[in-house]
């Protein structure tokens, strides 16, 4: 049934969607290849992988190589792994890398073949909602640093992403909340109507939410393949993720507090920059609330300690949006406007801050 | 004296020379940088650098990374300590890598900056004459994995590169040897007048290597701008590489052996595969034996034990140049009249290695 759904055209490679996806991937798979690989990490491993290789059956057999799951091993330790291994088993530049997993595992695996032997080819099979509407198009890969998000990477895309919503069955509830936070930024930078239509959250089924999806791509893809290498336009998907990277960086690195989702970080990024708009560039108070009340709704309020925030915002000189020595944010001046390059004094956010942890 | 050798044009930057080179690369920081950092090893640090700041006085001050001397440390490690290092110093994506060195150092730090924050800008300022005639063209940036040559990197070019052959003068002669190897190979695959030219080996002065410096650039430059990502042509660059890296790799891994120069190394693969030429492909003996008779006045011939030559076979199917398990060869049918992609039994390798060991 969701058979309908269109191919979404990258700039030279393809998202494609359920069944469609499968027959492209098959396509692909005849290309001349030496050596087929999937990564996955043992999360997919054990709840995407079967199912996967039902759908492809000559997949069966191929060498199946397994990270552990999580942010905490999106690092180089994790490559060195993935890459010694590719080595091991005699892999060559001929040869394709199936990327199976949330976005641990497509940036992880799409640097990984980004960089053997110069560059093979990769496929990636998002089986989260966030990496799929996130990881899907832009070819950014990537790890981190020492905590530091995506430090390490390129722009590299993959020669075909296959969506196939069923995986999100085998997702905890808590990763749904979190793709649909960037779901929801999609509506805010560009779309206000799809904003509003995502605004009252719920648990939708396969064959609604792939809809949704769909939408979430096409936004992303239109921008991205406007601006591939962010000089301008892409830079409006950074929105919330500068205080929100810097957040979930802060919360991955700190012994003493849990780690925080991606979604669940950019939500709280989402909030406090929709304030700076109100601060800044003249985003309406009813717009914040709007935006504050829809992610409350989502995750609870997190608690910052005025220490918290001294780090946080000691972290943002990290951000790769940064240059000079100044740190840039994307700002709104109402939904679905977004202005680019703003730069923001510390007083700012520290009363951004306040405005999120007020009722 | 040097002013007039002419800028080579690469696919979309340029390699030029001596006074030329600096005032192109004064251009290049005229450019809208945050931050310039110098990438040097142990080594240049002490010869070359203090001579490069004399040179351009704007980068007095500039922050300056040291890496370790020596092909042992062209690997991961090394790239992590860097990267960390960038980090720390608050290294942003508008940030410039100038790399100073021989081609561990230009090799490494291309692939440091292709994967920093996605990319950032780089220029290299080669100091050896194998990383003058090699490393200066072509964008090959990548480091060693567990031994094995150049399995990580990527095809990035700088976006300028610098030829002094001043700082030839700061090099061993068994680095200038080398280098002279990769020049001879220009020759034997592309020019068999500038071969026979360069065959009668000579410590030449700065004011003649120059010349047959910027030859060999332009020899390889020709070959990679027409097919940069090595689908045809480009292989041929790597006639006495394919058993040049596998000899390479086993003495820099093997604790008994001492390790092998690069130019060494090749030179053994260039008349071990000379040799193959003649067998498979109707390459003269004549051509064969001038061949081994010009290597063996370079570099004294290093002895192999049967054990030492199946290792070395062994090791073959790492390059990355095979495809589906079988390993390609760049054969010769004349001087400067190459064949790509031959496939060599086993037992003609061994034949190869006789007749390199024979008198």
């Amino acid at each position: 049934m969701n058979k309908g759904l269109t191919t979404i055209n990258g700039a030279d490679y393809k998202v494609s969607f359920s069944e469609k996806g499968y027959q492209d991937l098959n396509d692909q798979l005849r290309n001349d290849y030496s050596y087929i690989f999937l990564l996955v990490d043992t999360n997919t491993q054990k709840h995407c992988l079967p199912y996967f290789l039902e759908k492809i059956k000559t997949l069966e057999g191929k060498s199946v190589i397994t990270i552990k799951a999580g942010e905490v091993y999106k690092n180089l330790e994790s490559c060195q792994e993935v890459w010694q291994e590719l080595s091991d088993l005699g892999a060559d530049r001929k040869s394709l890398l199936i990327n199976l997993g949330g976005g641990v595992v497509t940036d992880l695996g799409g640097f990984v073949a980004a960089s053997f032997k110069r560059g093979i080819d990769f496929v990636n099979i998002p089986t989260t909602l966030l990496s799929m509407v996130d990881a899907s198009v832009g070819g950014k890969t990537g790890v981190d640093l020492g905590g530091l998000k995506n430090q390490i990477g390129t722009i590299t895309n993959p020669k075909l992403v296959v969506v196939d919503a069923i995986f999100l069955q085998t997702l905890p509830k808590k990763e749904y909340r979190s793709g649909y936070a960037e779901m929801l930024k999609h509506g805010i930078i560009r779309h206000a109507e799809y904003f509003k239509k995502l605004s009252n959250f719920q648990y939708l089924e396969e064959k609604d939410i792939i809809h949704h999806i769909h939408h979430s791509i096409s936004i992303k893809n239109g921008i991205v393949t406007a601006d591939p290498f962010e000089n301008n336009l892409r830079k409006i998907l950074n929105f919330g993720h500068t205080l929100g990277h810097a957040i979930e960086s802060y919360f991955l690195t700190n012994s003493k507090k849990k780690s925080l989702l991606h979604g669940e970080a950019i939500a709280i990024g989402m909030i406090t920059e929709a304030y700076l708009g109100f601060r800044l560039v003249g985003l309406s108070i009813e717009a914040v609330e709007e935006i504050k009340a829809v992610f409350l709704n989502i995750f609870s309020r997190v608690h910052f300690t005025r220490q918290d925030i001294n780090d946080i915002i000691a972290l943002l000189k990290y951000d790769k949006k940064n240059s000079h020595g100044k740190v840039k944010f994307v700002l709104l001046k109402a939904i679905a406007q977004p202005v680019i390059d703003v730069e923001i004094k510390e007083e700012n956010l520290i009363a951004a801050f306040n405005f999120y942890q007020a009722n």
